[in-house]
């Protein structure tokens, strides 16, 4: 067992608290990652709140991990000592269905283990990366090219997977128009990843205000939904159309954004069910789906990809005495774009 | 311009009245077709109703029409006189949008030219399948192939087509597991169509009272989904789930049904929004879709390919003073499993 400072909430609401966890000895396939940098996430906040559930507390949330390996398994093949590394929202599964088979962990059919709030195999509570150290099974461990700053590479484990997985998925890419809608954490990933893809990327917000951002970070074009032209104009717009949004929107409004053949997919969750009108999908053989993060292997291409094309989150560094704030901010979309943790901060 | 006899509603729940309509000259383009046989589609029913918004009345229903050309214009290259036909449920379209471009020409995105209920490109009213003659651009006629007879032919050009369309997009054949909702009309056609294509087909449908039937049809499962255990057992089963009914049920536990990737695509038009919860298709990157007849080419082919397994409809044939009676009974779901006008019985 070994014992490393932590940042944990004891109940919803209640602040975080500089703590410490024990992280388990280092098994045969596992390893001993130094957590440099933890991305914080809108469902960080979702759970230290107890709005997704019930929730284990105390709580370590964090499933955006970047670090350094600093010991491994004896069998461990993939890892040295010294390799940077990231891990993300799970850090096992089942490994059998057919899910976990053909790579796709995100949707084990047991359920894949979530990084923090979750039952490990060992019968213990998961904690998250709002630590300074994690030990993990290899198989749930991507390497972190060099070329991406461990800082702004965070955020890509849940962020930057979450956005690449559906544009993979649903074939953006040359010739093809994307649209972001909503310019937060995931949205500002989602516009990188499509333009590094080929694909003509707009992004739809509510109002004009991030524009100039929108167009920097790569949106060829950046409309306001807030103005009903909008609809109007674009009507029968777009191949693809991700909604980074959690708000309950007029869906029928964006599914008339689409061509024929085109998809709208889901990455928010609104709280409330979606209402669709049967004629907005079969007018134009329109496609409403949704998506979750991504697999083990299809996270690594993401990262390599990102690499390749200099991709990283657009970051807010903070210590661990700022993420009280931090989820406030986040809460009221005032962040540009992701807020991310440094350990050498977690505590002090 | 030559009269012919029809049979038309005068409004909304008025009965059906045998009269005379007039069709005009055949242009070079086009072909008469002695109207054999015209299908009853529900949609007949909500237009004959003014269910589905403003209906031109008087109005002569009717999209599903097999019969024989009896005069080509001059231009006509794909027709003889003497060829067995069929139209569906439009009859021109613009021919130059991307859609009409790309044989989609059901999505026309200047809105294709109905086959009864719409203005034609001469400025007059459209008139259907329940009239004893009709002229067609050939651009818009479909070939039936010898081994289908003509009355269980003309419900492929609606109900068929329907089903074999979304079947086909969405991967139906060898290896698949496909659900169709409902027996109806619609549904009896997805079993036999979905069957041919190669899939392991399960009908879904209220209660077991059409289990025989649904068996006898090609169906390799029949599962009532007035049973609760329905859902649980089958939880994950499916590649493809079409939609044939439009009442509102509860589609997140249809969506509970799929797979991985797997699509639950409404052909069926429910009068309220389907509530969907995000969550229903974010796990396990579902797809809800629609779909909408398909374009001549794959009309064509989905005729040639019924005849190939020597699919046509289950009809009861009925002469044209049998309408109302029939509307009431398609309405009352007591129909096994398609109305089929005898032009020869139109009037007398």
């Amino acid at each position: 067992m070994l014992t490393v400072n932590a940042r944990s909430t004891a109940g919803p609401g209640e602040p975080f608290q500089a703590t410490t966890i024990e992280r388990r000895d280092v098994g045969p396939a596992e390893v001993l990652i130094d957590v440099k940098y933890a991305g914080i996430c809108h469902s960080d906040i979702h759970t230290a709140r107890g709005e997704w559930g019930e929730t284990l507390f105390p709580l370590v949330p964090g499933h955006e991990i970047a670090g350094v390996v600093s010991e491994v398994g004896a069998d461990v093949t993939r890892f040295s000592v010294g390799d940077r590394v990231g891990v993300g929202c799970f850090v096992d599964s089942c490994r059998e269905c057919e899910n976990c088979r053909a790579g796709e962990e995100q949707y084990c059919l047991e359920g894949e283990t979530g990084t923090y709030n979750a039952i490990g195999k060992d019968g213990r509570p998961t904690d998250g990366g709002y630590s300074e150290k994690i030990v993990v099974d290899e198989n749930y461990v991507m390497g972190i090219p060099e070329g991406i700053d461990l800082d702004v590479a965070a955020p890509l484990l849940c962020a930057g997977i979450t956005l690449y997985s559906p544009l993979k998925h649903w074939g953006a890419g040359p010739g093809k128009k994307v649209a972001i809608v909503g310019l937060g954490g995931l949205g500002h990933m989602g516009v990188k990843i499509a333009k590094a893809l080929g694909a003509e990327v707009t992004v739809l917000s509510q109002s004009l205000k991030k524009q100039e951002d929108g167009l920097r970070l790569g949106a060829d074009h950046y409309y306001a939904t807030g103005d009903e032209g909008t609809f109007e104009s674009l009507a029968g717009s777009f191949d693809l159309i991700v909604s980074t949004i959690s708000a309950n929107v007029d869906f029928n409004a964006y599914l008339g954004l689409l061509k024929l053949d085109g998809a709208l997919v889901q990455v928010g969750a609104p709280e409330k069910p979606l209402d669709i009108a049967a004629f907005s999908l079969i007018q134009g053989r329109k496609t409403l789906a949704g998506s979750k993060i991504g697999g083990i292997r299809q996270t690594q291409e993401m990262l390599d990809f990102c690499a390749e094309h200099g991709i990283g989150a657009e970051v807010e560094v903070i210590g661990g005495d700022q993420i009280d704030e931090a989820y406030e901010r986040v809460v009221a979309s005032d962040v540009r774009y992701r807020f991310v943790i440094d350990t050498a901060r977690l505590v002090s």
